[in-house]
């Protein structure tokens, strides 16, 4: 198997904090994102979207999406369990690293893409150019974000993790939302206690290294 | 079991359409988001996020989000498999699933929520009020609807269904994306003869009635 991968991308994070956390490793090819290897004909053969990351398996075929190459990842290596642990488990899981997504990293993603320079004229992912940035998105983003450390502090009061009482794949796109909310200078907010002590325990863990 | 659903919208259509194909029946009961009935006290118990849908179990459990909602059914009754066949098929559905949603539905959602009246004042799902719409993602996404189409187009002309031989959850997606796309008066584009020949495939299946 081979990870197409890019060190200073969110999503493939997500990905190579999950590889640390199973204690896997798999070799990893860089796609420099900043300077637009993902449009070139060699990547768009392994994801005509023009994302990362891809995982390529030994037969040639390619996964792409963080979530689709977590799950099967997962049941490759079902220990220790970062998608939940019965039917109902799953669920749970899948609600929480979802809500993740559309509360936290789509909001993150909005500030950052409409405002960074790098994505002039590339307002979403995986578009060589056409897609002027929109400046309501900043505010827009860093509203949603508010809104995103509201509800986490509320779940965060009676649950260790993000999906209750085990570390999981919420618990990683959770955190990672949070560092790459930084390039737009979004922080915790100080009344939100629980998420940042929540933040500081997975920052200790090894993978957040990855 | 309890499904809280709301006929007009097109999230709880997509598992009321994976219901059908499954052939299982659940007592659900409509939340009337026309109404607000998402933001009233006694919904903001069931899912604080104030969206539909949500399957409630017996044991009082409220899975939000429609694909692990959709997931916990498939483990509860795998057949027919609707999310893949084995961990390999699993992956590659959940990536065209993941596809439908990024490039279509959010798509969709974007051009819809941010035109039709009704939504003013609430730009996305599962706020009251305080997110104006931004005129600009109308038109936005309408081109990625447009890219969508494209991509679309592609991949239907090698194979029978949008994640390979069978249908699948991705295809449920696709189809309620192009359906809900149609209250901003956006269609199938007349050069793409593969997505129009499988649409009228799919809404020939009885669970399209759904």
């Amino acid at each position: 198997m081979k990870l197409y991968d890019f060190a200073l991308a969110p999503n493939p994070r997500r990905v190579r904090m999950f590889l640390a956390e199973k204690g896997i490793e798999i070799p990893s090819v860089q796609i420099n994102t900043r300077e637009r290897e993902q449009f070139g004909a060699p990547f768009i053969k392994i994801n005509p979207f023009s994302v990362v990351p891809v995982l390529e398996l030994d037969d040639g075929t390619c996964i792409g999406e963080s979530v689709a190459i977590c799950r099967y990842l997962e049941a490759l290596h079902p220990a220790p369990p970062l998608m939940g642990r019965d039917a109902k488990d799953v669920a749970i899981v899948e609600m929480w690293n979802r809500r993740a997504e559309v509360e936290g990293m789509q909001a993150a993603s909005e500030t950052v893409r409409n405002s960074a320079p790098m994505f002039a004229d590339r307002g979403i992912a995986g578009v060589p150019g056409g897609f002027p940035q929109i400046p309501a998105l900043v505010e827009r983003g860093k509203k949603r974000m508010a809104r995103f450390f509201e509800f986490w502090e509320r779940q965060l009061a009676g649950n260790a993790f993000v999906a209750g009482p085990h570390f999981t794949i919420a618990d990683i796109t959770s955190f990672i939302t949070i560092d790459f909310a930084k390039r737009a200078d979004i922080s915790i907010p100080a009344e939100c206690g629980n998420v940042a002590r929540w933040y500081e325990k997975i920052a200790n863990r090894p993978s957040a290294q990855a």
